[in-house]
Order: structure tokens, then sequence, then C-alpha cells
């Protein structure tokens, strides 16, 4: 008798059979005696479909009315899903982003989640439905239909599991769980048993895929734990919790990697103090999250500032740092949106010294060129030329011993 | 310098490119210094779509859920819409049920709205912007996401034109304007220039499929005039307005059909006092619309009982009503979806007799049979086999005078 989140995506509500059988799992779940919150995301597709009719009218949407284009692919799928529920004879009742509310910042496309209020959920458990929230929207102060940006819904799953003190909030998806790494590219890739939030922050925010990196923050502060799991099997999965919950520590528990990374150069910036506020304030103004920063020494009183992007900000970020660059005398800004990041992440690496090294040599003797590297207490990340990306990954995997023995 | 509300239905806003129109026309509206609200249907086969997936996992889905789910293909539209504007640099922000707030009453799929809080959108227009609105959806006091029922962005037009106080309400349609009848059915019927709201309401309800009934219900409550149009040209259409404002008056102003009708008969009900409340609050209660009524004389205590009902309610309203039999003690119930009405309209039919004697002179020479008879002040209204339809329209529009002189 626990109250469980479940959070399905697109690919496991993608169709009316998949809708039809992920109401059987939360049946199933329900019939065990818990309380159930369902949090769905669009059925597979629909986003795209909703975004790309909002493109064929111009380039660059409206925010704000991007947000109430693209917030019904999740509106329909929890419509479906409480259909499905009452045919089965569950009652269930649907949720959307206002009607909770889910407050958020104003920040469209990309908001972030400000509080949720249990209170509506909760009386609805209490009267023995199941409640199915859309994952992926909320709203502003004001009123007005946020997103929170692609993956949203994983965020919106832990944050409803946080805000009602849930035992659990399982991630249903369409892998087995968290892996050494994508074993699209390393066949030997191992599936974890836990993880801490900490490792998972490092791989889910350098591109893991399997859940958002707001989630894992969400998860971490307000300790929930979260469980990874595919919709297509019974199979445990992997379980992200808190550092205390894992008992073995590998050096490196896994190999990521970001191919949507941009990099934008502006070359010969005066070096004088306030510099690099001029420059990173237009851009977080326009809501463009900058990655990795390499400023070299400078020398002769000018320096080469390069810095990353999401690709999809490339556009944006590469005219708002132009118009600066123009402002503040440098010289010019050249960019590439052909980059990708690879990084080994482990608890273990803070006790153990040469783990850089060995990353560097490994890379060396392939002939990757690095050209960048940001380093935290548990992960090192390297920037390098997109197409090195599978070479990168499958060294470094086998470097760390990371794969299955053969004859697993 | 007015305050206009444009209503661009489904088959106007059915592509990109048609939605790049409508924004075109909403421009031009605003540069001639009006301020400017805009209605918007769904995408012509949007809703259609939406409910096949409903359909696909029930055959009576939860309409609290149904809502939820149809509701999405108008915000859609508004989101679109808003985008093309913006992009054209007219300033417009959409606006959904919620929003507003359209408040109904809790009758999902044919909600009736009780009040729209006009505040929200004036504070819009008093910035400069365009009000986008999602028409056919509002929310009841639970919060609850409510439609209206098909047809139901029109009523949202002209009760938000009513809150507005809003000087003319503009219908955009597919075709210019009201006509004599179906023009698909009588090749020389003609437009109507003005129409009282009498007459559209009584054409209205009767399936002339150009203006939803309790739109004209409002219009007329609140005095806004209804200026029925094409959105493929500019010429004027029909103007629906008060009887003061029409000039000539025809005996018969037009003749409607509607073949989406069904008949059910309860045979050899009790003839007992209160027991028609008893049929026909378990009706009332699933929210089924029941139209003709038709009882004959009892003479040995016991008495046939014959209603119609929309076509879509059938199923329900059979199933209803054949518990409701049981109890009562009836024979039995048969039932006919097969049924049409053919109606004839007009204000100065008061003032002239013998209008329903040509009426049934007419039909019976060309021997259709008459299954049922409603009058009112201006109409007279036959059931009839759903067959005889185009031929009964036909011979009554002709045997009126309805029809444009042959060498027009």
């Amino acid at each position: 008798m626990a109250l469980i989140v479940q959070k399905y995506g697109g690919t496991s509500v993608g169709t009316i059979e998949k809708i039809k059988k992920v109401a059987g799992r939360v049946a199933r779940t329900r019939d065990m005696g818990n309380d159930v919150v369902v949090v769905v995301s669009a059925m597979a597709g629909e986003t795209n479909r909703l975004l790309g009719l909002a493109n064929q009218l111009s380039e660059l949407p409206n925010e704000r009315e991007l947000d109430v284009v693209a917030s019904t692919g999740e509106q329909v799928t929890i419509g479906l899903l409480s259909i499905a529920l009452s045919e089965m004879g569950y009652p269930a009742r649907s949720f959307t982003g206002f009607q909770i509310p889910v407050l958020t910042d104003s920040a469209h496309v990309k908001a972030r989640i400000r509080n949720i209020e249990g209170a509506t959920i909760q009386s609805a458990l209490k009267k023995g439905e199941i409640a199915v929230v859309a994952g992926f929207q909320g709203i502003d102060e004001t009123g007005a239909i946020t997103t929170l940006g692609r993956g949203g819904s994983d965020t919106s799953a832990v944050a409803v599991a946080a805000a009602l003190s849930a035992d659990v909030c399982e991630i249903y998806t369409d892998v087995d769980g968290v892996y050494t790494t994508d074993p699209g590219i390393c066949s030997d890739a191992q599936k974890l048993e836990r993880i801490s939030f900490e490792e998972m922050l490092e791989l889910a925010s350098l591109g893991a895929k399997v859940l958002q990196i707001r989630a894992v923050e969400f998860g971490m502060k307000y300790g929930v734990r979260i469980h990874v799991r595919s919709s297509f099997n019974d199979n445990t999965g992997t379980l992200v919790t808190k550092e205390e919950e894992i008992m073995e520590t590998a050096v490196v528990s896994g190999v990521a990697y970001n191919k949507g990374e941009a990099k934008i150069t502006i070359v010969k910036v005066p070096d004088r103090p306030g510099i690099a506020a001029k420059i990173f304030k237009p851009l977080s103004d326009a809501n463009i999250v900058v990655d990795v920063i390499v400023q070299n020494v400078s020398v002769t009183g000018h320096t080469d500032l390069t810095f990353t992007v999401g690709r999809s900000d490339y556009k944006k970020a590469m005219m708002t740092t132009e118009t600066v660059a123009k402002e503040i005398g440098a010289d010019k800004v050249v960019g590439n949106d052909k980059i990708a990041k690879v990084s080994i992440v482990g608890l273990a690496m803070r006790s153990h010294s040469g783990v850089a090294t060995k990353v560097f040599e490994t890379l060396g003797a392939e002939g990757v060129n690095i050209l960048g590297i940001t380093t935290s207490e548990i992960k090192i990340s390297c920037l390098i030329e997109e197409k090195y990306t599978e070479l990168a990954v499958r060294v470094l995997h086998k470097a760390f011993g990371l794969g299955k023995p053969a004859n697993a």
C-alpha cells in the first residue's frame, strides 16, 4: 500500500493500442492496493507535428503561443488514458497544468517549475480515482500556458512525486534502465542496478537521454527515489537514489555523449574587467543556456573566448553574440554547430588520481583532437568534433573496463 | 472605429495557408482602426480525428475526458493564428476557455455558457493586441474543461460579442450567407439580405447549418447583430438582426431540413397523470434533447407516444427509453433513425392563413407521407422518411415562390 507516481513517455503512449497497455499496467498497480498518479507525455510524433505547423508560419514563432500549441499534445493523452481506464472500470480523472496548478516561471518553451499544489490530486486519490496528469506543461503567474522543454514530462513526474511525498517515481521508457553507455554504440554496455543522483545528474546533463536533468535535480532536492524501467516488460530497471544507498562503487560508472552541441568563439575580445558579464548577460536574457566556457590567458590585452550552447539555440546565440561582439569591439565571431561532448562519470573518481590522464591518453592514441575540457568532482568532459563521437565512446568504455565480461 | 468580433469556422482555418489568409483579413480589419477579437474553431477534420481516437478506446467515452481531448483542437488554432499575426507584426494574444474564463454548466459535450468575463480580453485590446479566442470550449465551476457541442464556436463568438458589447459579430463561413434553402438541393435558392433573429432561430434549429441555434439565441437576448458572410470573398452576407430592422416580409423566408433525426415510439403506454414526466425526466437527466413529441388521443386507457431525438443520441435514448418502458408497464419500444424534418419559416405566416394546408397538399401531391407535425407562430415542420428529403424541399421551395426568377 503505497503512493506510486508512474511516468510514461511518448513511445509508451504512441498508439491507441499502447495506451490500452499502459492502462493495463496502471490498473495492475492499482489492484495491488496502491494509490496511483500517472504522468504522461504527448503521443510519439505529436509534439513534432505541432511544432512543424508553427514553423510553417514562422521561423522563430512567438514562444508564448508556441506553448499554447505544444501543450495540447499531453492534454490529448491524459484524456485518452482516462477514457481507457474508465472503460476498464477504474475511475480516473485527468489534470492539465492549470487545473493542478503547476506553477512555473514565465520562460516560455523552457519554463521551470516553481510550485505544485498537491491538494487537487490528493482529493481525487481520496475518492479512489486514478489521477492522470499532463506532463511537460504548467502555467505562470499571469495564467499563461508554459512548457518545460523537451523531456519535461520527467520533471513533471518527479515534481509531482515530491509534492505528494510519493514512495517512488517510476519512469517508464523504451529502455531497461541506465546503462554504462549507449548500447547502440557499445554492444557490451551493462545495465546499472543503482546510481546516485549526483552521477545521474552528470549523465543526464551530458545526454544519456534516459532521464531529464531537472527531474534528477528535483529527485535529489526532495529525496524522491526514481525507478527508471521499461514499459515493455516487468524487469527491475535502475534505481536512482541517494549516495548512501549505493553499495559497490566503480571508479567510473558510465560514458555519456551529447551530439547536440554548438561552439561559438569570439575572437580578440578586449581583456577588461566586466567583459564576460557583458557577453553572457544578453544570452541569459534570451534564455540561452551556455554550457562549457573556455577562455585563453590574455597576453596582448586581447583574448579569445569560446563557449558552447545547445544546437537548437545556435542561430539565436550567434545573432545575439554578433551584436555583443560589435558593441565591445571584438574582432569577429566564428561558430561551429558540429560539436559533440564525451564524458566519463563516477563517484569514486574523487579518490582516484590519474583518471583525467587516462582519458586524454586514450583519446590521443586514436587521434581524436580535444577542443575543450571541463571537469567536476565526479566527471571529466571533452569537446570533440562530432564525427569522432562513437569512436571516443567506444575506446573510453573499454579503457575503464565497463563492458560485460566476454562470456557473460 | 468599432469593436468587431470575427468568427472563423473549421474550413476557414483548415490549412496553414488558410490560417495565413485569415490572419490577413484580421490584419486588414485592424488596419481600418477597429479593435478585433477573433474566435476560431479547430482546423477542419481535427475534431473528428480527436473523437475518432477516443472512440477507438470506448464506444461511449467518458464525456468529461472527451471534452479534455476535443478542446485541444481549438487551442491549436488560437496558437497558430496568434503566431501568424505576430509574424506579420500585429501583436496578438490567445485565450483558452479557462483563461478568459468562459464559465459554463457541467453538461459535458453540450455545455451551455453561463457567463463570460470580458475584463481579460479588454485589457489585451487596451494594449493594442488582437485577442484570439478558442471557440467551442469553457470551464465549469469545478474547473473542468467543457465543450459546447458541434457548432459551438458560433455561440462562443456571439457570447463574446455580447460580453464586450461589440458593434457586430461577423461569422465567416464557406457560404455567402443565409439562403432560402440549401442551394445544393435547389439551384435557384436566393441569398437573404436580412433575416430576423426569430426566423433564423427556426432555420438554425431546423438544420440550416449556417449558424448555431444558441448563437442566435444569444444574439437575440443581448441584441448582437450577426453578419453571416463568406471567408473567401468580400461580399456582404446576410445580417441577422431585430425584426424592426427587416423591411420586406415574404410570407415564407426559407425551407429548412434536418436529416440528423431519429424517432422513438413507446407502444401502449398506460394513460395515467404524470406518465410523461416519468418518461422524459431520465432523458433530460442524460442530457438528451427531445424535439418533436406526438401523442395519440387515448381511447382504451393506453396510448402510443412518439418523440424525436438527434441521431447521435439515438442509442443512448433507446437504452434509456427501454428501461423506462419496463418500469411503467408499456408494451414495447420501437425506433427508426432514418427520419428527416422539413420546415418552412416566415414572419408573415402569422397574418396569412392557409399556409399549413398548402404544405400538406404540396407534400401529399408527391406521395410524401407525413409522420408527425409541429408548428409555431412562424414555422411549420413535418417529419418524413429521410429518403424523401430533397424532393420535399424542392417542391415546398417552388410552391412558396422562393426561387430566383428564371431570367435573373
